[in-house]
């Protein structure tokens, strides 16, 4: 079974008709908000970073699982969000596409981020989504007993449940199948790893530490976001693909 | 068929028992050199760097495939080296790990590093191989019709083909599923994204620009690193995961 598995790592080579070769239509950029309680943010982000040594952030960086009780001010949460989504173009006209912080594969970015918050400044805790073409955020709601559920979820790993805020990003993996139909699934972990790597770099650059999160129960984490995990709605379907918690750090801990 | 790929990029929560857990052999932590003409390779970066301004970098970097004539230094590829697979620390007495300049799972570190090289200075045009380690590169010899052969396994594209150096990593899947079994498919796919963001903001910083490529042709590209690519080699198996070109850019080119 394993030297099936091993193929998924691979280039596909058949080629296959994609929905855009059909010139069926392309799905959206990103998911509409459906909350009316929206937060703005800054993308005023010079005064927000501490450290901006590029070498010094690439040789210290870890992966920091114990944090401090401290709270990230909303500026540090919104640079968080602009360093791993941040939409800094929209290019096309009938058929329009971002161009982002991060790259991803033919520019499909398929994710949405979500957001458990615990310790950030003038923010409820709760769940979060990010809209990254408005660069804001709505909250969702509160979740009834959130460390129990987010601990549950994410295999016990206590210090994600706890952590000041913990990012899931979540695949729409259509968005990406419409180009690439059979290459797509590769792509879009990949593309997920490149947005990760920017979280660690941007939090360490505010005194924080990052974590990623590869190991969680798939259903319970899609239920606690409300996600229509049913993989037979093809072009709805949207379900938890990463994660990774951020916490202020203590200066010393490495 | 596209229901039951989008189940690999989920979390599995089939337990299984890895060869770690019946105590069998860890795999080595990367492949020993096999040439006798090996490259020692500074770490002193500091006068590498012409931009280290971390946001700055992230607010520009874009994928690049357009490069200038210009090569690149020595010390400038140590550097991209380094930023991508670069042993900071190698931890463990019996089972050792390697904590690096980009995160992996369990810290299973499954790549390795290859480079197509046509201009940098002191090197030969050739096929290298990294050997993290040693912070070392081995010359694996010259290709015949260079251009023409990468271009083939590289889906035509030229600029891969011609640009200063191109990065091929490979995985060694065993390294992970060792660990994870069933889990260490997505997570060496994730874990590639990481380390080409690492890639990306490197070469941002000294003059250069980069471009992940994820289309190539499996076979081809695995023939020209001569890789033993057959998959029921449970643990020697090797293949091309992932790539990225790199190369000078003029200075107004974004």
């Amino acid at each position: 079974m394993i030297t099936e598995l091993r193929e998924i790592m691979k280039a596909q080579s058949e080629e296959y008709t994609s929905d855009q070769d059909l010139r069926l239509p392309q799905p959206p950029l990103n998911k509409a908000s459906v909350s009316n309680k929206l937060i703005s943010l800054t993308k005023d982000f010079d005064s927000v970073i501490k450290n901006n040594h590029f070498l010094n952030i690439l040789n210290t960086r870890t992966s920091k699982r114990k944090y401090t009780e401290e709270f990230l001010t909303l500026a540090e949460l919104a640079f968080l969000l602009w360093a791993t989504q941040g939409v800094k173009q929209v290019v096309g006209r009938e058929r329009k596409a971002t161009f982002r912080t991060v790259p991803s594969a033919g520019a499909r970015h398929p994710f949405e981020t979500y957001l458990f918050v615990n310790r950030v400044e003038e923010l409820e805790q709760g769940l979060y989504h990010y809209l990254p073409l408005e660069h804001k955020l709505e909250y969702l709601g509160a979740i009834e007993n959130q460390t129990e559920k987010v601990s549950e979820a994410f295999c016990g790993q206590i210090f994600f449940a706890t952590a000041a805020v913990s990012f899931v990003w979540t695949v729409i993996p259509y968005r990406s199948e419409w180009r690439y139909t059979v290459n797509a699934q590769k792509y879009v972990l990949v593309d997920a790893g490149h947005l990760c790597q920017n979280l660690y770099f941007a939090s360490e650059s505010i005194g924080c530490g990052a974590c990623g999160i590869g190991a969680y129960e798939q259903a319970l984490a899609d239920e606690l976001l409300g996600l229509n995990s049913d993989p037979s709605s093809a072009e709805d379907n949207e379900f938890v693909v990463y994660a990774a918690s951020v916490g202020k750090v203590a200066k010393k801990e490495e």
